[in-house]
């Protein structure tokens, strides 16, 4: 059986090493497909890393963590969700089982008849993205809330560094002179 | 004539009907173009529903309310307010006049030498898609704010519960994994 | 030595002059090439010019200013920051340097070993395209914030007005008919 | 019941009036959509008539036919074959079956399990879209292979000129400065 | 040693199982990128299996041929030959060498100082996509040019007959309805 | 007076000279937009230098000859006819008239109610960019059908031996894998 899970993984953090590693160890003769969503976006504050780096954090934890059995896909966003699963369906191999706790993830699938199924949830207050950036660009914190080869990893990319230019607004002429 | 008016239609509600009701009495041999905007938009907060879902409940609230010679057409966004106009014009049958109450509609087709005129408000604070976008949501008093061939409709496709999906907010390590 | 300057120019101010004056002071032998960024945009607040405006009122100001060796280029933004500095390369004649104050910009090149300076502010607090929408729309004490070629030919676009237009929200049923 | 037929009508002929005539006879209770499809070409050999003329055609020759309940909608492409279906769900009312000889149509609606027919041919040497485009390139025979209201819409449009000047190559400096 | 292959793998056949076997051989400590091209496309005589679907079959015959270290990857065309490069960086998990021997690909990765190796061929005449294609659309002597796995795959997929249904043309009044 | 002249100048060739320097004389007092079109291109045979490239030579070329009042904008492609005109014009400054010698630019502009008019052709024969092409791939002939400052700027880019790498197609496992 193959499953499916969606996320931007913007980093790779240990909540998401926790729901790959409980699938994979459930469906241990299966395969689980990461689907790395919004893969066009990077350098901004949101998405702050590159699909590449995220397929690349999530193989470095993976192999730390001893989980095997997972294909990272990068897949960019098409902005048209009456299309949507389509697309991952032309993009990805085939599936058998969604896992998201998103609704409207939900929805979307089960319009087009395919099993969805809610992970459990791992201390999810500590454990989102949005919180490892914050912590990213005061650069306090970020450690421990990703696995330790992921932290090194973004050691290596220099990411509180990134992360602070992005945020950084200055005024005046050229102010406006961002891509 | 033939005239244009531009809506998102996120539903058709009265208000919609009763413009272009008034319309269609005052030119009866003419005939006026629907243009369903934001046609690529579906399943989000400010754009529910499909284009073809739009064009569907336009069709069945005019026949209900015995409106003809109004054609809907899907539209989907371009971004690119310096061609709209051209784009709109490409894709649509001719037409002589444009009627809407926004003021930039109203500039871009006017700098194109094309007619436009304002029709009437019908009790503008009641009739208006984003209340009643925000009654399917609560799921209480929107019936009465869309005809009846829309109500059923609405029902059928299971409206309210698609705007609440929509509208929850997952926190957790698949709470990013929105399409 | 080419030089790169990157703005929107919404619309191009008296900072945006002095520092483009300044630049080419400073390298008389070399020239100067301004990229006009968020081309495919127009008649929105935040960029209510189209480029070809933008171009024209660069030309004339620099015209009038007897400013020399400044070629301006529009560039459609890609939303792609990881192709954003190989997107500018294909696009532009060649450059050695590109002055910009903007961290995110400085990061992208530098990122592909691009010499990047800073310029020095030119009353900063005064001098930035957001005051200058904003008294447009007021349609009061902007003239003294552009180059009079500029100011003229603002007058002739009617600015002002067009200004109004793109900020007025008209509630009703043909609110959403925006393009 | 609801039917779809595909196809770019360029222009639309009489063996498509035929065929659309046809299925509404068949299913008198029923309604039929005309997707107008290639909808963002135009003043192209393949493709010279814009979606809105193509739409505009339609309505004509099935006003003059007597042939209701037809809904025409312009179809831009997209170039996913994988998300074509999908696509066009979003786009269009709610439909039961489509009609259609071409192998691929049938092989993506099939995947999708829609009900897919194939509708009789009428002398299919002759009504050929690709004909009628080459008579309105030479301007000769044409005027027969089309219902009497689109011949003379084609006419109001200069049709026989438009496809010359499409036509027609320059060698020389400026011969390569087509759109 | 990360090293990275192109291709368009339509389908995966024993030439591409060679070159990808040979280099793993070479490098067992290193890893090997599948850039999958043409993502986007499927369906058509060109590129008749989707991305997934080539994702899958690459899978398929590395495990038959206990080839590991492969990490495939769907990539779809920008068209902007300018910005390849910097997009496959973004995309792709940082890579050190690419394996190709077309001139322009070659090219486009030198200007960017990223080093370049030809791998040897492998029998060129018979190990092509294309004489795949055409045995697969004739159906006869295809199985022996892909792995065993890869065959039964596409056995699996009805591939013979989908060739086939895209090849055929239809002359008639829908023979212009394709997708 | 401003006038526009659209071309893709890959390579900008004495015959583009000639005509817009005999343009220029005809109105020194004023100017002459240049639209590099296609300028999402590059790297192909039809296509092979970018737009940044092609500014460059136009730049080049013009100080050589000494002919100023000319702007070189890079147009990239939309590929949607009916709105051509309208993205043009917001592109670029304002234009009184358009000189074409392809039919089709010209019905475009007309439909626009935009002056065209034809320029004289320069010995039409020689100077055509498809034979300037094939002399650059050949690597013989071509210097004389360039001005003396692109015959210089094309031997810096390398531009035969890009040519001939763009041209070359290598039959083998990764023969496919083109950008």
């Amino acid at each position: 059986m193959t499953g499916l899970i969606v996320g931007r993984f913007q980093p790779f953090h240990r909540g998401h090493l926790s729901v790959v590693s409980d699938l994979r160890r459930a469906q241990p003769e299966g395969s689980l497909i990461l689907a790395v969503g919004s893969a066009q976006e990077s350098f901004t504050a949101e998405n702050p890393f590159t699909a590449g780096e995220r397929v690349e954090m999530i193989q470095r934890a993976l192999a730390e963590g001893r989980v095997n059995g997972c294909l990272p896909v990068p897949v960019a966003d098409i902005h048209r969700h009456a299309q949507w699963v389509a697309y991952l369906r032309g993009l990805l191999p085939a599936f058998d089982v969604v896992y998201t706790n998103n609704p409207l993830t939900r929805l979307l699938f089960e319009r087009e008849r395919i099993r969805v199924e809610s992970p459990p949830f791992v201390d999810r207050k500590r454990f989102q993205g949005e919180v490892v950036r914050r912590r990213l660009l005061e650069n306090r914190g970020w450690e421990e809330l990703v696995p330790p080869a992921v932290a090194r990893f973004l050691v290596e990319l220099g990411a509180p560094e990134r992360l602070r230019r992005i945020a950084e607004r200055v005024k005046g002429p050229s102010a406006e002179s961002a891509p």
